[in-house]
């Protein structure tokens, strides 16, 4: 029987062209990374299923590629449901696995603790064009600092990576969950909706005011909650600026906004914007939600005009440790979307650069021995010198092969034949 | 409940120091094998079951860890065995996922095809120390190119890097399987138990000579071919030169042996000697065998006295890409035993060369807004010229962070008081 020639139904080959700039990328976030302090860690691409099913993972628990038991612990006879037959589950993100290593080695680890991820995630999604069930994820995170010397470094970092691959006029957008509960709160909703009325919130950009409005009335909120809701929702429409819109907020929240969230807010922003090598705006966005119910305090968002959507999100999550450990500790992350960041450069045209010089040697068949290490031994020489040298034998259409060779980029294609 | 803090059974977490080493490890792999005009692939971690299950994995088709399916497909009550409720596998290796990402592209690839794949593969092995059921594997192939340029290049590559990462007066060991089938000829075997004999020889370097004799004795193979067996084996002690023991040989087994393969091993010695860059030697073992069986051709394995077993091993599998396109196509590869490498390294107190300078600032608690800006921005301007700066809060215990600030590396420790 003949094998399957394709990858799994929803993931994909990467090809050399792709790769190519997702190794440059990679080396970019690397080395910016890494001055900003931020040190790699690797996870296994496997957790426990009971951690991956905690409730922190919201709706990617239902996405959980699950692993069968094997030998003795797996029997299929007496198996009543799925958690019978699996003992493992493919990580659906890095933030989990962060807080159990962290967990795990929090001895042997620095305080604050930065660190980077970059590694694949699995996700079950109904499959579909340009999302894949295995995708490459790129976080940094810092454990273990409670002030916002957190969110500044995150955003600078993450700002800085952006600005080195080429991008500007992007925006990072910032709000706070405490600014969320805060309008919740002062409109009226009482606090048990708050997560309901945040998923509706969560729409906004794709429904609007009066869909949110509709949405609302359809979940059965009291109309003068939702009126005074939404009108502070249009109060705001053109505050951009973090510290006027910050500041307007909180004096119509008045008691309900704690007076250390506008400060701290508005802390990040002036430091940002001081600072920042990249090209970007820091805009304040109160109807930014984030879905991942972890969230406790700051949360921001990467919106890049070119693409739709976001490229990538974060946040403060201090209670997750504690889940691991019975001991809360302060924590903050910011994701790069890096497969839509590739699809951003490769869809641009984009060209990696200071690639080296490409060199071919195509030797004719039945080339003599003797000549043959000295052909080799140039190759050699080429590729101490830095070149990139491909030594292969001429093919039967050689002019075929040829084309193939100069499309890939060789610029020199140099022929050793016998008779030479 | 608390989750569990420890890795999945028999995987591991990776932390900072490792992780360096790893990284340092693969960048020297990558720009070398770049320089033989190899290109990184990559394909999905997951297979469809069925081409893991082909038999082309050997003893590691046993080890799959195998993947529930989802949703409508999966139905518990009716299942009847493993293959009921599992659609795909998490890969063994990087060799059969190459075979049916060259059949799926190769339309789309260069002729020869010179691949560099670095990945995670994952095998159910029973835990034991050092070894792991996620490790890393780094693999160059090279598909379509018949002749023995193949094996020279893979030779040159793999010793070159080894080289660079500081290795050396290490071995290539290198063989024949139509050696080792006329080897087995010669002595009276019959074919269709070849196999079984060279899992026997395969013990060579456990068991000795002797012990060889007595499982092919406890085999039922008529004694006369095992003496015939091991008097070749033992007439070839010392001839560690790949000419003169090939040439040996060849004069023994006469007709057996094709005088291609003679030839070829010969070709492939003398260029590899005449243009290597690394210290090592090249040396025939006709008790080389390399467990799988896909194996055509040349099969090499890389001896280092400072680590008991091998480090990396290969050969030529040209009848493998024909089970997915039935079409044979030549190919060859080599693959690193990266793990083993980075072992290695860390226990030899490896120092990853060239790191930039290590900065920390440590800033006071309730430091005043307009003058974290400029601590920051100071940072930056160093983070632009090169170095790695730390930006973070002064812990309560001062001391102790300073202490691990310096044990991570960190020459300078600015400190920033609210008072200055």
């Amino acid at each position: 029987m003949a094998l399957a020639k394709k990858p799994v139904n929803g993931m994909k080959d990467i090809l050399p062209e792709e790769m190519q700039i997702r190794d440059y990328v990679m080396n970019v976030i690397k080395e910016t990374y890494r001055s900003f302090g931020f040190t790699p860690i690797e996870t296994p691409c496997m957790e426990n299923i009971a951690n991956l099913s905690s409730k922190q993972g919201g709706e990617n628990e239902k996405l959980i590629f699950k692993v069968l038991k094997r030998g003795e612990k797996l029997n299929l006879e007496t198996a009543q449901t799925e958690l019978d037959v699996v003992d493992f589950g493919m990580r659906y993100d890095l933030t989990v696995p962060l807080a159990r290593f962290y967990s795990n080695n929090a001895n042997n680890l620095p305080s604050p603790f930065k660190a980077l991820q970059m590694g694949n995630v699995w996700r079950a999604d109904r499959p579909q064009r340009g999302r894949y069930r295995q995708f490459m994820q790129c976080d940094i995170d810092i454990l273990g600092e409670p002030s916002n010397l957190a969110e500044i470094e995150l955003i600078l970092a993450t700002t800085t990576t952006l600005g080195r691959l080429g991008f500007k006029n992007f925006q990072i957008r910032i709000n706070e969950r405490r600014i969320l509960k805060a309008m919740a709160a002062y409109s009226g909703f009482p606090e048990d909706s708050f997560d309901a009325v945040f998923i509706i919130l969560d729409k906004m950009d794709k429904i609007g005011l009066a869909g949110v409005a509709a949405e609302l009335e359809k979940g059965g909120f009291p109309k003068e909650s939702i009126e005074k809701y939404l009108e502070l929702f249009r109060s705001m429409e053109g505050k951009e600026d973090v510290a006027a819109g910050v500041s307007y907020l909180a004096g119509q929240l008045g008691e309900f906004l704690e007076e250390e969230v506008t400060a701290s807010l508005k802390e990040i922003a002036a430091c940002v914007n001081d600072t920042k090598e990249a090209e970007f705006d820091l805009v304040f966005d109160p109807t930014l939600v984030r879905g991942m119910s972890y969230y406790t305090g700051t949360i921001f968002e990467i919106a890049m005009p070119e693409f739709g959507g976001s490229c990538g999100g974060g946040g403060r999550y201090d209670k997750m440790i504690g889940k691991f450990t019975g001991n809360d500790v302060p924590a903050c992350g910011f994701s790069i979307g890096f497969e839509r960041i590739i699809l951003l450069l490769l869809e641009s045209g984009f060209q990696v650069p200071g690639q080296p010089g490409k060199l071919a040697y195509l030797i004719e068949k039945n080339y003599p021995e003797e000549k043959l290490a000295q052909v080799v031994a140039e190759a050699q020489k080429e590729r101490k010198a830095g070149k990139q040298v491909l030594v292969a034998r001429m093919n039967k259409n050689k002019k075929f092969q040829k084309e193939k060779l100069a499309a890939e980029g060789y610029e020199e294609i140099k022929e050793f034949f016998n008779r030479d």
